[in-house]
């Protein structure tokens, strides 16, 4: 199904298998790599998307969710977090922006739009093919992330009823059009277009929904201690579109907690559960 | 208690803190970093030592050991691997020799006299500190490790009898007289002294008890697909010497798991268990 797929890695993992592959793929043009955990009896696929910085392994690696993810059936995907090797001139010059910063969108500028369309390699070949080769649907598919990959989750999931049956998020990024990564990301991918801005900005994309586009609820976990939180986060943003369309949010404020890993770990089973009683349901 | 102590960061993980500390050690001669997850209510003081290439970090990182030591209320101390910035010629040239590569003991050979007294480092100080810290005893710290880190945990625990009341490891290097890695450590460390060689190799060791020295039983887990087992860690070798000794050992050997730290998160809270079991009784 997924064009060219290599397996790089395979480890035993809670009597499970975390794997690392390798495709060609064909939505970006260039050799994309992603993790997938196979739980000994896979019941329902999870898709983590993750932050600036961080590829395929960052999640796999810290998040210490396979203990769970095996006892409940749930496979892990995490994809990279953009296309590597594409050559564009100053693709690796910032860390929050060209490489390790894709942002789930499809860039319709130039240099970007041959290759940086994370949002179509997501939906209609990485996540197509892997439900294929797990043998499931859509209504067994969740959708969380971290930060950048909190933003992706929480607009990926508007902007496509019906591909994700959950939906939750770390530290999302949540009003992309009023921070600094958000701007300079969009102004980059998409150009001065307000509208195409606004198309990939969670909290706008909520304030626009005619009815409550999750009925079972979002979850979103937050540390105050997060050195992001007042300039790039904004879940305030969120949680006020949220309000305004009905949507029922579960915004979680905990003290002591920062950005990172450590964060995500201490939090994460609270999200598998989240989704496993809505995908398992 | 620990020289010039320095909070390098703390992390909010499970209730508790995941923090990364710097000292000057007078051990060593040199600065010192270690980790140290303090959980909510500290009982008891398990120390990880890791393996060839880790640091302090390693651990916290990646085996996903905090959740269950936050219930269980065990502190999980961290050390770093070797001496770093010794400036001794080549320190950094093998992956398996001098930087990261400290075999946690005491150097006699030349060049590594001076700096490489990791043996005394952690004995005579940074484990005192800690437990003075935390107000815990020997009577309430255990000893795990993996790989080097797991010859590491079994040599010291039988070289300092009373210091570490529970003794556990992951895929440990268990006769160092007979593998490359251990071969090539202990010449470059201790010259050519066969009585010294055999002073810090576990199976030799454990042979030379006259009485089973861990009377509530040492645990090892080993996974089958590790590309290091045949060559370097030999655990048949420990399990005879064990065997000899009529120390109670639970060896358990896992189809699939190789050498890494998926292994290490899939088994980790049984060693926590283990521990606890003992620390806490």
């Amino acid at each position: 199904m997924l064009e060219g797929l290599e397996l790089l890695a395979e480890h035993g993992c809670f009597g499970g298998q975390q794997r690392f592959y390798r495709h060609a793929s064909a939505q970006i043009g260039l050799p994309m790599r992603f993790g997938l955990f196979v739980p000994p009896q896979p019941r329902a696929l999870l898709v983590y998307l993750a932050g600036l910085t961080c590829s395929e392994e960052t999640f796999a690696i810290k998040a210490g969710a396979q203990r769970l993810a095996a006892e409940l059936g749930l496979a892990l995907l995490t994809p990279d977090t953009s296309p590597r090797g594409a050559g564009v001139m100053g693709e690796a010059d910032s860390w929050d922006f060209g490489v390790a910063a894709g942002f789930y969108l499809d860039a319709s500028a130039q240099p970007w739009a041959q290759h940086w369309r994370m949002e179509s390699y997501l939906l209609h070949e990485l996540l197509p093919g892997v439900q294929k080769e797990l043998g499931l649907s859509a209504q067994s598919t969740g959708l969380f992330g971290h930060s950048m990959g909190g933003h992706g989750a929480l607009t990926l999931a508007l902007r496509h009823p019906g591909s994700f049956r959950s939906v939750s998020a770390f530290a999302p990024v949540c009003a992309p059009m009023q921070c600094p990564w958000g701007q300079k990301a969009f102004a980059g991918y998409l150009g001065a277009n307000h509208a195409a801005h606004a198309a990939h900005d969670a909290s706008a994309l909520m304030l626009s929904q005619t009815r409550p586009p999750f009925p079972a609820g979002i979850l979103i976990d937050q540390g105050l201690a997060d050195p992001f939180l007042a300039t790039q986060l904004m879940p305030e943003a969120f949680e006020a579109a949220c309000l305004a369309a009905g949507q029922d949010l579960t915004l979680r404020r905990h003290a002591g907690y920062d950005h990172g890993y450590y964060f995500i770990a201490s939090f994460v089973n609270d999200h598998l559960r989240h989704h496993a009683a809505h995908l398992l349901a």
